[in-house]
């Protein structure tokens, strides 16, 4: 589980959430609100999604004669999570939600991943649609399915891989055929449609990416001429089927053709969805009825738009699986007594709190600094789509904008990465009971192995970082970040002692890492540009870590001094945990720097029929 | 699977085997031997216990009134490699083996991991533990039950952790009550316990780490008054119980009263023992019937002279699983097509396998350098068991004993880590297709998680390493292994290229590496001197490898000048590893070195309390 306390120090020592209701969106909230609904998460996290979480993985998904059997335990989970409102925190109160800061949102969703990955993996998608949803759909589209969405009545999926278009794009070939009444129908073929089939709410809502046939029957190729369509599992009963979605019709052409066995998330299905089959349809009258949302040939842009906040969502998920590991190994460390100090005699004294070991706080310290570190990331770039949308002037926009462009795929790779890194730590602090089913560990560890695959896997997301963000024309989201960086040294240089020592490290990377783009920029040909884009995200990830570190010592470092007790703990913690990420972990991407630096080539020279 | 032509450049190339021959153990050997029992063993790994792993990991053995169910494949690959004779490759003719090098044995037993870890987990300790028995255990002992071992009709154990003595065997508090006959019996629980009970072979003989009672009842404390006891789960018929193993009697007092269902390895049952609860005699009669191996209180001295050979296994077990998935990988990235190259229009060319992209080789190169060099240094340890055994000269036998105490658990260790690696990438290569149970990257990751953990966490194995080799008194190993790599570099320096310039970098490493251990030794706390065992282990064994490596390139480099066709590409191949090992991971040692030489406490500082 996450710890509230760590949780109210980035929101309210670091973020300054509060600072948000000065805001006409935000104008009558109070931190009272904010405490409600992460008391609530919490709640749930703890009470209701741990406990269901083992039944997920051992109960799964299967296919049925009409959809997708999930375990009872899911409708339940789902039930609560609708009934405490959690499923539209930040929506507009016109439209039925809370109204509170993208920032509690994600703060919420990361309590709701901590406690069940595969559970959660149904409610996110909601998030991002709705957004697209309400900005890009017609206000007939918007209103018959944007209600659905935020009641629980209906999840929503991204229906874009298919078979033979995994990660390239513009391989898609889901055609969309235009009617006469301005709907399209879709056929083709989507996989990994996580939640892309079962029968917990009433509806599901699929955004498809899919190519408008033209007059002559032709597609044209590429992602410019992609397409965004709501396509739902069930049309409505109204004759118009833009407009009246409250009550569910036709079963809708689309058809949960398999479900692939996970190693975990196994809660989660993922599906294979046939689009435009036939099965539920007299003779001739095939094709998933769908609607267009946005313009034509907008659907890379809709995509993209809504990227970011995708994510967002992985990252938070792969951090706050690793801290719902990390909890359970402190937990455990703390009472599981085995061996003693070195040095103290077997036959004298009795066995120590395995939280004694110098091991044992390494790789503790480890998971702290990775958790606490990728939350905070995850956090803050929610805090930009906060930025994004209720900053007061355009350049603050802008500049939010350009940041979290930049840190988004960072916050999900990163954590991705080393959110698994540290649910292997927490199972190695358990040792052989890490390894068994009868502690949550290793779930959390296959739940989270998911992460660096699920919505643009590491390679994918680091070749679109170098490629769209520090290689494009416009670099910006790097000279902004720069800037952030900036004004980070400068408060710390008026500081002394630890976190002074911090600055200047950070320093010395800042001025690398303004080298290794230059130096990148400046190389002609692509396939060299790119080679080492991995390395970059891994090297680069670190750095912004790091940061968040520095960040998050320049607060504690002062608390500390007028705290008591265990918030002076907790707050020595903080300091100790940066430490040691400035210790440990910044100086690993020195070597990384220097490979950059050297545009070593040693795997792009490999050729494919040595190995 | 492995690569026999790797396999073969290992044993053949690089490691002499056919050299052994010369010596009289060896004396009748030729390579036509070798190349049969490879070959059979091949066969078997991918005929047998690689279609059956799958099975293994859906039918979980299960407790039953009489002992533990697994499923009928279990039986079926356990009697092809009986049949196929391999459970003796390297055992004295007279005992029935083929007297075959330990390398040859442990070359087979490597291709039995990467078919099955769960199945071969049943195995393996059957080498260890008749080497045991037939230096240690008394002439009659020793007839009796080594026959049962080599033909496989029983399966061994070494029972050693307790649940309040994990890893601190000092704690360890099994019971062994001396009878009149010169018998004992057992008392105590013991756990994690690999193939600790099963009806797959006729019998089961247990290694047992126990306490001798003295006259009034009492057990001294501490590792100095442990012995080693064999206790079979079945008693012979015979009235001597020592000698008259052939037939089977009556059930020893030994139950399987718990299977820990695991994440990975799940047929290969991992039990909680009891020993002598008297569920199966007599009122009055408790007590599991046992025998004492070697000496009185001599059982750390015998599970110490065990361990080497243990960890080799358990490096070749993670170092073939890794091998499997790195195979596996392979195969996909050369079939699936997607994407394009950097720059290609997507509109014009098709797309492409994606072994031509450059992350993917990336990928596909860090599993390559990381299992064919785990499996190497694996290989090479089990040449020094040979050297131990049958070298000539006495100065040879020590040189080799000192370097297998060094490297064995760096073996274990090394490949533990970073086959688990090689096998996470393996996964990311398949994508979302590789997070799924219908390919067997995910069971092979799942597997190779506990290799971390077994027969020594990665904690205690490093601090063990420190404390035991590098800060003993004689800390001959590591001055051996500097010496050895010395000849290497001597063999580089008379050469130009690529591998001169590895032999630079690693020449660089090997003086730090002696200082950092000269700083580590004059350290007077010993709190502190062990802080950092677990990151000098892995800069250790990075620096290990990046040795194999350059052992590897010597070889191939002279090779590839006279090769032709796929030959010509497997020493490219080779060489090409080598390059990327010393350029993308062998700096990565770099900052670890530097904190080790900071001798950074950043770890041992943190206090419980501030988690």
């Amino acid at each position: 589980m996450l710890s509230r306390r760590d949780l109210d120090f980035l929101l309210h020592e670091w973020l300054d959430v509060q600072s948000l209701c000065d805001r006409a969106r935000f104008a009558s909230l109070r931190r009272d609100h904010f405490d409600a609904v992460l008391a609530q998460a919490s709640q749930l996290a703890r009470g209701c999604l741990a406990p269901a979480n083992r039944q997920l993985d051992e109960q799964e998904p299967r296919l049925t004669a009409e959809d997708v059997w999930t375990p009872p335990v899911l409708s339940e989970v789902m039930a609560a999570v609708r009934d405490a409102g959690l499923l539209a925190v930040s929506q507009d109160r016109a439209l039925g939600g809370m109204q509170l800061p993208v920032l509690i949102e994600k703060a919420v969703t990361a309590w709701l991943f901590a406690g069940s990955a595969a559970a959660t993996a149904y409610l996110y998608p909601s998030q991002a649609g709705s957004r697209l949803l309400q900005r890009h759909a017609g206000r007939a589209l918007a209103s018959a399915w944007l209600p659905l969405l935020l009641k629980g009545r209906a999840t929503c999926t991204f229906c874009i891989s298919e078979p033979q278009a995994g990660s390239s794009l513009s391989d898609i070939r889901t055609r969309a055929v235009r009617q006469p009444d301005g709907s399209f129908r879709l056929y083709g073929n989507k996989m990994w449609i996580v939640g892309g089939d079962h029968a917990v709410t009433d509806n599901i809502v699929h955004l498809v990416l899919a190519r408008i046939e033209d007059d002559s029957g032709d597609i044209m190729p590429g992602v410019e001429s992609l397409s965004l369509f709501l396509a739902p599992k069930y049309l409505p009963a109204d004759t118009n089927p833009a407009e009246g979605a409250a009550g569910r019709g036709e079963r809708n052409d689309i058809v949960a053709a398999g479900i692939y066995p996970q190693m975990g998330q196994r809660g989660a299905t993922s599906c294979l969805l046939s689009f435009g089959e036939g099965n539920h349809l007299p003779q001739g009258q095939a094709g998933a009825v769908a609607w267009l949302v946005g313009e034509e040939n907008a659907g890379m842009a809709l995509v993209n738009e809504a990227a970011p906040e995708i994510q967002i969502d992985i990252g938070l998920s792969a951090a706050a699986l690793g801290y719902a590991g990390y909890s359970h190994a402190l937990d455990y460390a703390r009472e599981r007594h085995q061996g003693r100090f070195p040095g103290m005699n077997s036959q004298v004294g009795g066995q120590i709190p395995i939280i004694e070991h110098a091991d044992i706080k390494r790789m503790l310290l480890i998971q702290k600094s990775y958790v606490e570190g990728g939350l905070a990331l995850g956090l803050w770039c929610a805090r930009l789509m906060d930025e994004v949308d209720t900053a007061e002037t355009s350049t603050e926009r802008a500049r939010a904008r350009d940041l979290l462009l930049l840190l988004s795929p960072v916050a999900k790779s990163w954590s991705a990465h080393n959110g698994l890194i540290a649910n292997s730590l927490a199972i190695q602090v358990l040792g052989c009971y890490g390894y068994t089913r009868d502690y949550p560990v290793e779930q959390l560890y296959r739940d989270n192995r998911l992460n660096t695959i699920l919505e643009g896997t590491h390679g994918i997301l680091a070749l679109e970082l170098m490629r769209d963000r520090l290689l494009a024309d416009d670099f910006m989201g790097f000279q902004r970040f720069a800037h952030e960086v900036e004004q980070t040294l400068g408060r710390a240089a008026a500081r002394c002692g630890d976190v002074r020592h911090m600055a200047v490290q950070l320093q010395k990377y800042a001025e690398r890492f303004g080298w290794v783009i230059n130096r990148m920029r400046q190389e002609p040909e692509a396939g060299r540009r790119l080679a080492n884009a991995s390395l970059f995200m891994e090297a680069f990830g670190h750095y912004v870590i790091a940061w968040i570190w520095l960040e998050q010592a320049l607060v504690a470092e002062v608390a500390y001094l007028s705290a008591y007790g265990s918030e002076r703990n907790f707050y020595a913690g903080k300091c100790q945990a940066a430490r040691f990420f400035y210790q440990h972990e910044l100086p690993r991407i020195e070597p990384q720097l220097t490979q950059l630096e050297q545009m070593e080539m040693c795997a792009l020279e490999m050729q494919s029929a040595w190995f």
